[in-house]
């Protein structure tokens, strides 16, 4: 009856985004989003688009995003020519991939990382090149380098464990690697090193960045690449004309116009996270160092037993007593963890009483 | 220096916009935008999602839109698992070449029509089966039918000639064609007919609209498809699982809760629409009939010489008036002609009088 699509098509798995719950009451510590509002500035900015009347919806939105390419170059230092914006950084990354992997391209990325990676090489019908972490999450640089990977992304800092590769790294890498490395910096504003300054000498190497995170922007969809223009060139023959609207690019660039309340903010979130941190390992539970606005903790029941089952086991608990974290079973490395979003500072009272209570229940 | 991109890649041509003037005093005639304000439920609806300050900008949108497709399914009288919806049409048409069109499952389309399709297939590194219309713009039904394509994008009404193909030649074009055939409605709201009905018995049709044009929503980005459930599932397998923000979303529900607004500014659209027909054919300019919100006119110069130089003398003089209308020199076709968005009474009267002073002139 239908007309056949192409083969890979109906094999394809979407991406799994976290739950996004729709009732009240919910704690929700699993698709780390911000736990606080965005700059007063983003609420004015779209409202002055709107205006009394809505009348500007009528008109297509600058379809390169120009003010907003500008502002992300100054932001970052760069030329216009170095910034390209995406419909979330996702946009972005599906660009790369439409622009860099195929037949004989494949693309790369460490396992476990951002797991849209695969779903976007499998759309595109191309191959991927996996390269494991071990417990220690060291970069095998050797590994990445004789990979054959056209291009590799590498997560940094890493989802689901928060981890960052430092900058000596990713120049090592830099020198063994041919193909394209992208730093998908989606955590970066968190950690205490990013590797914007490497973009200077390194016209091989994209970073990614997105507002969802520590610009408490993950409803507008707004993310960008930063690159060699020839790079940045080659996304905007793939990039749709329109992608992003007017109000998310009115929204966004009202953010980036208030640095001092995001600094106010991260610093906020770190602190909360660092406290987090200190519980889990006060508690004995092996947790990662976090450059991120969430920690990785390998939670242990009373008997001091730790596991996928024991990991299971403190995510329903939670989840029975609304409280969202996420837990990533599917992998021998990530099954024994939780990943849990920082939260506001009573949020995560709610999340570590609940986890007290699981320890006497479990 | 630079990794090697996919080889196809830098030999793409990005689609042209048409011009978005900065400047005050223009008279846009030229992307056929509404020229009224959307409903003002959608300015309420946007204010009531962004609330004080934003707090809700901070979550991801709806993945899947889904307030919003049933609401589209509500309003076509279809179940919610016939829609998907897109970051505006193109979106969607992108993601249907995705699905469709590859090395051995050419696309087809009609010349002229939209121009974005030959760059979604140039994207996707696929071929273009492409086939003429004669200036009588009548469908050439075998030639689609032995044209080989896997998907075929029908645009009714046309663009840019502005004219629609009735449900019996779509009908007919079903029954020979054995593809899947996209008829891309971004106009129908304007025709007096539409393929939404034939969706019950053909579950090889797909069909494409926008918010962009009728709803007077360009700025904000939403497009749909209506089709069969195994056609969107597969659409939604290639979707970025958060296409549509949050702000798009609320303001596309508010736009299609008040359809006696948009009656109302379609029939003065309309209305505006056949004056300038008229004004045209009295003037002795041959003008096809139009189910769009724009005309499509071959000037012809006081001396009654008409083609692509005329053409291109008016366009250049209603241009260095600021009044901006649309001209497609590179097809024999089109090249005589000038495509002219169907503006406010007052802005068709400078359009107007500024043609009598290019005849004047010229």
């Amino acid at each position: 009856m239908h007309s056949p699509a192409l083969p890979h098509v109906p094999r394809l798995h979407a991406y799994t985004p976290g739950l996004q719950p729709s009732g009240p009451g919910w704690t929700k510590l699993n698709t780390n989003e911000c736990p606080y509002p965005p700059s007063p500035a983003v609420a004015a900015a779209i409202r002055r688009e709107v205006g009394e009347d809505g009348a500007s919806l009528r008109l297509y939105p600058n379809p390169r995003s120009s003010p907003l390419r500008a502002a992300v170059a100054a932001l970052h230092g760069l030329r216009e020519e170095n910034v390209c914006i995406g419909n979330g950084s996702d946009d972005i990354l599906n660009l790369l991939v439409r622009c860099y992997c195929g037949g004989a391209a494949p693309a790369g990325f460490m396992l476990p990382s951002y797991s849209l990676y695969p779903v976007l090489v499998g759309i595109q019908d191309g191959r991927s090149t996996v390269i494991e972490f071990g417990r220690d999450l060291r970069l095998p640089l050797p590994a990445i380098a004789g990979s054959g990977a056209a291009i590799f992304f590498l997560t940094s800092p890493n989802a689901p464990t928060g981890v960052t590769f430092g900058n000596a790294e990713i120049e090592q890498l830099l020198q063994s690697f041919t193909g394209l490395l992208v730093v998908d910096e989606a955590y970066a504003p968190f950690a205490r090193e990013h590797a914007v300054p490497l973009l200077a000498r390194h016209p091989r190497l994209v970073v990614v960045r997105t507002l969802s995170k520590a610009y408490a922007l993950a409803g507008i969809r707004v993310g960008y690449a930063l690159a060699d223009p020839a790079v940045i060139d080659l996304l905007d023959r793939v990039r749709d004309s329109y992608n992003v609207s007017r109000l998310s690019q009115a929204a966004a660039l009202a953010a980036l116009g208030d640095p001092d309340y995001y600094r106010a903010v991260i610093a906020r979130v770190c602190a909360t996270r660092d406290r987090a941190i200190a519980d889990c390992t006060a508690r004995g539970w092996f947790t990662y160092p976090s450059g991120s606005n969430f920690i990785f903790t390998e939670p242990s029941d009373a008997r001091g037993g730790s596991g996928p089952a024991v990991a299971k086991s403190a995510y329903d608990f939670l989840c029975a007593r609304k409280v969202l974290v996420r837990h990533f079973p599917s992998h021998a490395l990530t099954a024994p963890f939780l990943r849990i979003s920082v939260g506001t500072d009573d949020e995560m009272l709610v999340l570590q009483n609940t986890l007290e209570a699981w320890l006497k229940h479990a």
